[in-house]
């Protein structure tokens, strides 16, 4: 006889086999069953049945537990199946539905589809460095200087008071949301807690926003975010690229012809530091998008992951800050913070807050709550604060360093923006540099060099690569920049 | 002149005032740039423009800091703007965009369009308690009956070593993943770490695996899971009722009719304790499943929340452990370990998973990894198994004394059904009893009562309501069962 053979090792070791599920029907609410409609029942799920042989009785207490009834009914019901030669005995493991002659069906032999899921991607691999290598081209802080320390003291205040709390708020954690939007009106832009939203990072507050619209027609910088990109098409988004040029700006003319030809419901854009060209948009841009957005009829996102990384940024407005409150605003803290950390929200409005925590609710429910409590501690003890500080002197150190290197060992036909801090910058080399070549040679010396070609929407307009200078040390960047270097004079003078 | 009024309380009192961004093209990376270049181009971004005056040019050291040119550079540029006129000097707090004589577009005359959101729902309010009441339709468990020191306990270590983790893996924590598969291989499920990935609760792998499907058919049962529902109508799914009855079971000739007919590519089912009717499959009904799987070519999400919950369960086949894996298989901790912290898992197979991990990434990365460290440890200490065995003590206990409570309390036309433990039950009444009427009398009496009309694809063909009795402490189940019962005799005898 052929037993379900997954469970034979475990449960021949346990003395214990599984046994049947059986339902009784609607007579057992009273606890008025009979053994007569036990065996009723049983008889009934067994004869004619042969997939189910193998399998065993429910134990005596446990169906009798499930009834409300006596053991001794079951037991009586147990024996009158055995004299009717439906189950048997075996080794004192309990009752056994007896192998019909019919061949069993053994467990691997069920052929149940797969499946059918959609494609998305392509994918770009994690930009995380192997151990020992350098990343050139991660938008993380360098783990050293993220104050690992002071989270853990904030989650260890967390237990002992208020401790673990049952429920998650799907909302957000309200004296967390309280304290963003505290912070948020310091940088002048409008902010209540009742319209804040936590999410999963950035990345939920993009998803959420995206999935959620009524049409998703949605323009982004060409260049696009690469994972915002892909989660566009896999809400099956129609898509358009609005070109961005790290060193001389968004071409705004360029973008109203786009805006009027392709009519997108809602423009997301990084106001800091986009990703991948590191660019930050100037006031002037802010100011003749917002205008744009009136004349053309689109929402706006802004991401607002880059700002908090550069020295003074709270005293630049943003797109939330000028455009006012229907401009929707993601912010996040992971990166800054501690990327495991996975905490970001979505600054609402009251006309689509409802729409948003419903989303969350219904895709997630809400945030691990004791993450959410942490992060209030984190902030309510000042310790963000003196966090950023520290981080900006020491970024603005790597940008200088970053910059000095760049002088030093680039060739003459290279050239770079100057974002002023922060953690990423734009590298621009001549056409008949190989990116791919460099790429590949790089990685057999074990630094990693990012070429985004699928960032872009159809032939990239640009010709280069992002350098992130926050995540390396001084030192790291400086051996990674010299074979970096090296490389792309090797490309110049052999082509 | 019209400042940026959100802006003027706060910097007003910090002495300093928003400033503009600028951007200096290409010039800049080999600090060339000059003090006519930065004349020419901050000259070029203010002329005409009247949108930003109000606002002040960079402070000098920011600048150049920016451009990584001498502070000299930088304040030789900004004398030359003053005595151009295009710049004043104010108060020191620095240097303004002379205002012109056009009128400022003041912040709050911005008209940003609002994103157009699509609908989903009705959502049902969340069904928690209000304070000193008693919800009679909890599918959660009493927070006394919870682990919380423990988790604490665990949280610690885990802060201790091995600490806060920089990244989160997009898949789930490995160990965490492992310790999964170990413990699922033992219930003769085939599971590998490789092929589970950790979700925000179960409902995130539902929303994941629905989305991801090439063409969103799916049926479930009806009555369903409210948020399953409203998930599937958020995916766009066209979704099929396959009708359940809480006492006598899946009607599986009816659900053959149906599957002929729609051919649904996935079904989703919850294989014990469905919510809201509480019913769990049979071991036959499963097989029969499996077999119209095979037959309709249908792939089959199995949702086990509930098994945990019940004493003896893991001697229970479920789909997977039958149908092999091809049947996609979703449990989590979160009800029984703690609600608050979303941790849930989906055991997928070789050829799912990685579609499913990078739905994950680009959707919400990964899981808060302390999260995922702290559940690792505290199955590792062998904490979930001497707490689940607590609770089924506690669970058993709860359900007999509903059963008895309800065979005390309620008229003889109202029956139940037996689940064998676990966290609910169904109750039916007779069809001239008003549901919304009671509902509405006990809400006056502070208790809570779910009818989950919205459950059901259509008229439904059940007059009763889930009993959730691991919720409630044995009193407080007592009086909201005398006072439902009451408001049920009422209703029979005035009707």
């Amino acid at each position: 006889m052929t037993l379900l053979r997954e469970f034979a090792l475990y449960f021949a070791q346990m003395d214990r086999q599984p046994y049947l599920r059986l339902n009784f029907g609607a007579d057992t609410s009273k606890g008025r069953i009979t053994v007569e409609q036990i065996v009723s029942v049983i008889r009934a799920q067994i004869v004619g049945r042969t997939a189910v042989a193998g399998l065993r009785l429910p134990p005596v207490r446990v169906l009798a537990h499930q009834l409300h009834v006596s053991k001794n009914t079951v037991q009586a019901a147990y024996e009158e199946l055995k004299s009717q030669g439906l189950v048997e005995s075996r080794n004192r493991l309990g009752l056994y539905i007896t192998p019909p002659k019919a061949i069993q069906k053994p467990l691997s032999s069920w052929k149940i589809p797969f499946p059918e899921f959609r494609n998305i991607g392509p994918l770009e691999a994690s930009a995380r460095s192997r151990r020992g290598g350098i990343n050139l081209s991660s938008v993380f802080i360098d783990p050293d200087l993220l104050p690992k320390e002071k989270i853990a003291s904030c989650f260890r205040s967390v237990l002992t008071s208020p401790g673990l709390s049952f429920y998650s708020d799907y909302q957000g954690y309200r004296p967390l949301r309280e304290k963003i939007a505290e912070r948020l009106r310091k940088r002048g832009i409008s902010a209540e807690a009742d319209h804040i939203v936590t999410t999963i990072g950035s990345q939920q507050a993009l998803d959420l926003t995206f999935r959620m619209l009524e049409q998703p027609k949605i323009a982004t910088e060409n260049p696009a975010y690469h994972l915002a990109k892909v989660l566009l098409e896999m809400n099956d988004a129609e898509m358009v690229g609005l070109p961005l040029d790290p060193f001389t700006g968004a071409p705004l003319a360029k973008w109203e012809e786009l805006f009027r030809k392709h009519r997108p419901k809602l423009v997301y854009l990084t106001s800091n530091f986009q990703n991948p060209t590191g660019y930050s948009y100037t006031t002037q841009e802010i100011q003749q998008i917002l205008e744009l957005s009136e004349r053309y009829g689109f929402a706006i996102l802004e991401d607002d992951w880059g700002s908090d990384m550069m020295s003074f940024s709270e005293f630049r407005p943003c797109m939330r800050a000028i455009g006012g409150p229907n401009v929707l605003y993601v912010n996040s803290f992971t990166k800054k913070v501690l990327p495991s950390f996975r905490l970001g929200y979505l600054l609402a409005n009251e006309n689509s807050v409802e729409t948003l925590v419903n989303a969350k609710r219904v895709s997630a429910f809400g945030m691990p709550a004791v993450i959410e409590a942490t992060l209030f501690e984190f902030l309510d003890r000042g310790y963000y604060d003196s966090h950023l500080k520290q981080l900006h002197a020491e970024l603005d150190e790597r940008y200088r360093h970053a910059l000095d290197l760049l002088r030093t060992l680039m060739p003459p036909e290279v050239r770079w923006t100057t974002p002023g801090g922060g953690p990423v910058l734009w590298v621009e080399v001549p056409e008949r540099v190989r990116l791919s070549v460099i790429q590949e040679r790089l990685k057999a010396k074990n630094i990693t060099l990012a070429v985004k070609l699928s960032a872009f929407f159809g032939e990239p307009h640009l010709h280069g690569f992002m350098l992130g200078y926050a995540f390396l040390k001084p030192k790291e960047l400086e051996t990674g920049l010299e074979r970096l270097a090296a490389e792309i004079r090797l490309e110049l003078e052999t082509r």
